[in-house]
């Protein structure tokens, strides 16, 4: 992988269904009702059910496992700051750029997660192992 | 929430199978053939399928959604770094413990997630807003 | 399990999403066309697709066993009446309620599923056994 | 409907699979740890994870749905006395009987879920409105 190199990026884009949400509770065990009632939900602080923060960064990990680094990649280190909620049907995009490269095959990237008006929700820096 | 103390604990367990890996999968669009080829992970460092890390940290969402400080909670932020791979099959616990209570209803948590044999998978730091 | 008291209640909430309904209706083989048909079932009785009955059934049996009596009760019996049915998208509550303490840590308990609006969906009773 | 007869059965058979017991909780939000947490189901009373009574119980509302009386079938009531645990992996079967017709298309059907060694998990009775 000595081909990578500081400030190549790479992004995974998908709208959050109100299926991915229910999936995703039911597998993680996070049935929060911010994400499954929505009566809950309308009457909360933002007005309807969010996806859970987790889903998002959970696409971060795509970027990194399927495209840059890619298939083989070892997941070190991930840091994320939540800033903005994704309501059920909004599409967001994840975005990964190569920070820096370090000896034995460690690659440091900065990690965003933004939603389709341009909006920031997740901030965040992970470190990885890159494959042979 | 003015009961929550630092020392406070909290915990979720749950076995992750190949159907929850498969359908992470399928949400996340993660499909890193560390997790869905069995005959190249075979073949690779773990000797099988491992888990997605973000599955497993999803965990600590968990908990902190559902029991401390449970529901209403904001997610803030959260550090993870993950220090050994989770094997299909395997049971996983996720423990927060409150580190300090701040002003404005800010928690620090410490956060783990740990396998039934004791090894430490994720290592890491959640910072949240408590509900009214 | 002595701490349990005739009248303690405990209640567990979810909106009742499509995508709820159509791995219900895989997980279970229930392909009845009121569930899985939109055109079959606009055109009938209820105007619309309706959830499976024993779906907000099975939150009774999420509050017996996360709830009250809580992880480790036993399942003796469950009497259902479906009094109304639950349209896709609307919101409902299992409540429980210790109707009375037995012998030999047996508790009958009273199980009724509410939508959001009042209206009665499922009533009947519950007979478990609370754990050690 | 006029054809329905005292003595008739039908029956659906399914193997409890890993995936429908994660699913099954994940839809209900039943994340028992008798059904999640293989570590603690193994050292507990079953001597391993065991599926939702309620997930045996729906093959019920299947065989009435979609066979006998079949599409169009409202579901009145239920009774379930559960015997005998079903463990993951292990095949089922349920029956419907009808028992009695009576007036204004209601029928009355015992209904049972047995596994395929013979053992009974779930006696009972149904209730329901036969389709025009």
């Amino acid at each position: 992988m000595s081909e990578i190199q500081a400030g190549q990026t790479a992004e995974f884009t998908r709208t959050v269904t109100e299926a991915d949400v229910v999936l995703f509770a039911g597998v993680t065990g996070d049935l929060n009702p911010a994400h499954i009632d929505d009566v809950w939900a309308r009457a909360g602080r933002f007005g309807g059910r969010i996806a859970h923060g987790m889903l998002s960064a959970s696409f971060i990990s795509t970027v990194l496992g399927m495209k840059l680094p890619g298939p083989g990649t070892i997941y070190l280190s991930q840091s994320l700051r939540f800033t903005a909620p994704v309501m059920i049907g909004e599409t967001v995009t994840a975005r990964v750029e190569v920070a820096e490269v370090l000896p034995k095959r460690r690659i440091r990237l900065t990690t965003t997660v933004v939603k389709a008006d341009g909006t920031t929700i997740i901030e965040g820096e992970a470190m990885v192992l890159a494959p042979r």
